[in-house]
């Protein structure tokens, strides 16, 4: 069986979706959607599927999937129309901004019957996994702390700031799904500690960009959270879970892997700079996945429930920045 | 000028400096103070000093610096009674376990005109030096974060953990002080999570085993410190300064620099596991910058002042575990 | 302008290269020939191409370029055919065992005009051309010392030793040409040393399986390679470049960058086990290099001359083990 | 037992041991020797060890053992000189630059029953015991090949390379012991290629700044040598030792252990640029070896035919280059 897709929204993530789709074996692409007509008919070009609307696609017989790359506003809706539509859905994160909203959609999907994967990919990148294979088994024995350092190399633009929901929903989001993945446990109480050290405007917007967040879960697991918007040597992305047997720890990514000796000492490349290039793989691994559970009948590795979970404790970081205490997550879920 | 020194405890840091003493330059020891009356022979026969009581020590004409190794609780008293006899004192952390009591024994020091150093040996350590020196020449620009990894091989016996006031008062203090080091600008507040996870008995006796804590300074700048009883595979201490211009950190010490390949993979060793062995530069730079302190009579680089305030994080630490609440360092101080 | 392919053999380097033509902007592959049919079968069932005889693709119209995966003792006879038929040619090294054989191809090459690439895939690979760059941008200074270590993690079947042409013929010689290719000299003395250590059946098909081999220019730069057929850590590949201001070193590639620390140390990953998977990057760079050269009718990167000069170092080398002397490279060119 | 020590030599390496005697629990520094007299009493000061002539030591009752550090034309006298007083003799390496001449100096040692240790410090670092461990304990399977990265800081004073007898007498030949050990084979042929590539004075001299070595042994183990005079980023010294079932290797030693990272990258120190820097634990340990075989009456670690075979070995490197070939040892021993 080959899952015939379309692809909504040929912004910068639909051409990451795009080319996945279309080199991934047991996969099609059919169709883009895209408002904007140049940037549909360049994935046309590339590919060789139709340019349809999202109406026409919400109506094809020949399209069993959609990926949601449009705006974060209009994930719920969409998710809603293409899950009464019977097809399955795999959407970017964030479903929304509003936990309500997400609860409400995800209702939908759970009457409809419908099949939803969010898009966390850094589960999907291979050393995380053979970080999550290793705690699985059993190599660091019981896991006591995680701790996730996650630095971007700069702050997105301005107006993205706003629209985005701030660092938690956007960015912090990711390290929270991670957090909930490697504790093996769901997460109770949450502290965030929040500063604007990078660049004032982004303080006047209201969010910050540097932080710090304790997640604790009700037996004692902790996972820690650094975050910076501002990494001179490029994308930060380290993990590490300590349990009672051990700890395992996923390294970062170069440019390259080359050593340049002199009087002043070892040189090495500055990281990754961009997340499409580090995670390159991650990418392309959960779009297999997805595949692979809609063909397979099986599950979906990430749900609604996931995105649902991970922006409820971008929600609880909020309000423990707020009001300066630590939150309960039943405060806000 | 000859410093001639008097060492007041012959246990186990008590051998530790009694050897640093002997092997400096410009220092000589003199005589040693231990109740048991083996653990003083042991030092007299190893470095041909006398064997004294403390009160023919305070009496010593010959006698320019003690160190003292004695129980915690015997502390204050001796630095008072050593600062009044004019010797200048080096004391092992902590001061005492109750601020009120640190904080009369200071003024002491200060009526007295005393020379003080508190023992936070890890600022002596050559790799933390380099990373300050770094800080302090500009290569990280202004200080953002500060990540302390401080994860100890094993618990210390059950008697001692009562005693020693427990891990923030005990452990934790060498990262508080690294903590306030390092950010360059007091800590305003603290955020403590403390858990037992390594050994319920532990928890029995009121103290925790893992704990993450966030600090914060006015200008919002933060430091987190990881803390474990056990990491199995050695004495594991990491910092990592991240500022606007780029970061400086600190590896581990490995028990040697071998590395082993095969058809598993590559193997290296686990880090050295005890403190004196993986802080052994760090103990006679400590020693020596206070014999240069005393001899050039230039004020000491640790002072009665940071023993102080490191214990002041401490319980504000303790605070806010018991609490469950952000508290301010102005609550405690 | 769009290049069209053939490719030449269906085997594990064919279909290598015929993802990479597939997924090459600008290349489009048009055909296969193999005289097994189920193997040209398959890679025409996944890229659409047609199959065809080499006759008939000699005899193509619509065919631009060819790309010759055929068994060795083929590759100088269709180079001759296919550039008197008028296509760029890239053929897999080696162009033949024997340096007259390779010398009178390259005069065809050269009387046709012929387009001429010779798959050297090594000096593709991001991090050799990395420290290739940092020679050129003069960050090693004047090169002096070229170290390649060049380890296979296993002997390849006994009946391909045979027909191989042996270690240095077939496996070395890609060293013989990163150590050109880096010396930025041409070598003018071998001295090599080989042994049997890891299969005595090995040695009585008159092969070795380790060897080190020293090669001198005529100003005294060296180089020297260090060979074995049995890695049990994976396949090995290391350069290291000293130079008069400094050294680039390229580091090996792990099959992930995880690491597990428990109470026996630190460990990590075995190298990426297969020159495939660990040059995956590097063929697909070596293929669009020879498509740029072809389009913009520039000169391509490797030539018939570094095959016929990488063969000439191997034949020096078995030379100097067969007669235990230093060998002049004029002796045998 | 305490064994009561005199040093011939009061220069750098005699003040190395002299440090090393005097730190050892069952060794005390009991003279030195030195003609010029005011190396003699800056010693005399730190030990407070008397001062006396070489005549005097051999005559003295209270001296057991003596450390020579003396030029390497005297050794061989006194090592003959003192096995026949009856002393245990330790003698930096050379032994001396002529084979004859050594092998007469050994015969006296075995006439006399005399306890003679070479000074090979290498083979107690650490780091390469460790490796030697790992080998004895099976962990690389069968020894195959051993590579040895051997390169200085920078060339010693012009008039020392001719009174040291050139690099593979002065420098390689640590390398050369090291191999023998690692090998666990005598070597039978060698094979050397040396230049002049970093200053032309030094081949005026009649010696070279950079060379590779390969030793052969008679199962067709190879140890792989490369030397050059000057490395910018410091003393490199590595050790590879490949096997059967695995690699063990040796890494550098840097200043520190901090890593920089900025927009151009992650930087980290050089290595210790200096051999007493980077062997002071290697020779506390080789001190400490010698007393305990000889407090012990055990075989010392290194012996007179180590210093033999490793000079040996330089000889015939030399022979190589000169002649440009092959070289038996037996033709030099």
């Amino acid at each position: 069986m080959t899952l015939r897709f379309a692809i909504l929204g040929a912004g910068r993530i639909g051409q990451v979706h795009a080319r996945a789709v279309a080199s991934t074996p047991g996969a099609r692409l059919v169709a883009i959607a895209d408002p904007v007509a140049a940037a549909a008919e360049k994935l046309r070009a590339a590919y060789g599927c139709d340019v349809r609307t999202i109406e026409q696609i919400e109506a094809s017989d020949d399209v069993d999937a959609v990926v949601i790359c449009t705006p974060t506003d209009t994930h719920a809706d969409l998710i809603e129309r293409f899950c009464r539509a019977g097809k399955a859905v795999f959407c970017e994160k964030p479903i929304d901004l509003s936990l309500p909203r997400v609860a409400a959609c995800l209702k939908v999907v759970q009457e409809t019957n419908g099949k939803l994967m969010v898009g966390f990919n850094r589960r999907f990148d291979p050393d995380f996994m053979a970080v999550k294979a290793a705690i699985d088994a059993g190599k660091v024995g019981a896991v006591e702390m995680v701790t996730i350092t996650s630095r971007d190399p700069g702050a997105p633009p301005h107006d993205y700031i706003t629209r985005s929901g701030g660092m938690f929903r956007d960015m912090t989001i990711h390290d929270f799904d991670m957090a909930r993945w490697l504790l093996g446990e769901e997460v109770e109480s949450v502290f965030a500690s929040a500063s604007v050290l990078t660049d004032a405007k982004i303080g006047e917007l209201g969010d910050f960009d540097s932080a710090n967040v304790i997640l604790r879960t009700a037996s004692g697991k902790q996972a820690i959270i650094t975050n910076t918007r501002r990494a001179s040597y490029g994308y930060d992305q380290r993990i590490e879970v300590l349990g009672s047997k051990g700890m395992a720890a996923a390294e970062n990514h170069g440019e390259n892997r080359i050593v340049l000796a002199d009087a002043d000492g070892f040189h090495s490349a500055p990281l990754l700079n961009f997340f499409m290039t580090r995670y390159v793989a991650a990418y392309a691994n959960e779009i297999a996945s997805f595949i692979a559970a809609v063909t397979e009948g099986a599950a979906t590795p990430t749900t609604g429930e996931d995105g649902l979970r991970a922006l409820a404790l971008a929600e609880a970081a909020l309000k423990s920045v707020a009001e300066g205490r630590l939150v309960k997550v039943s405060e806000v879920l």
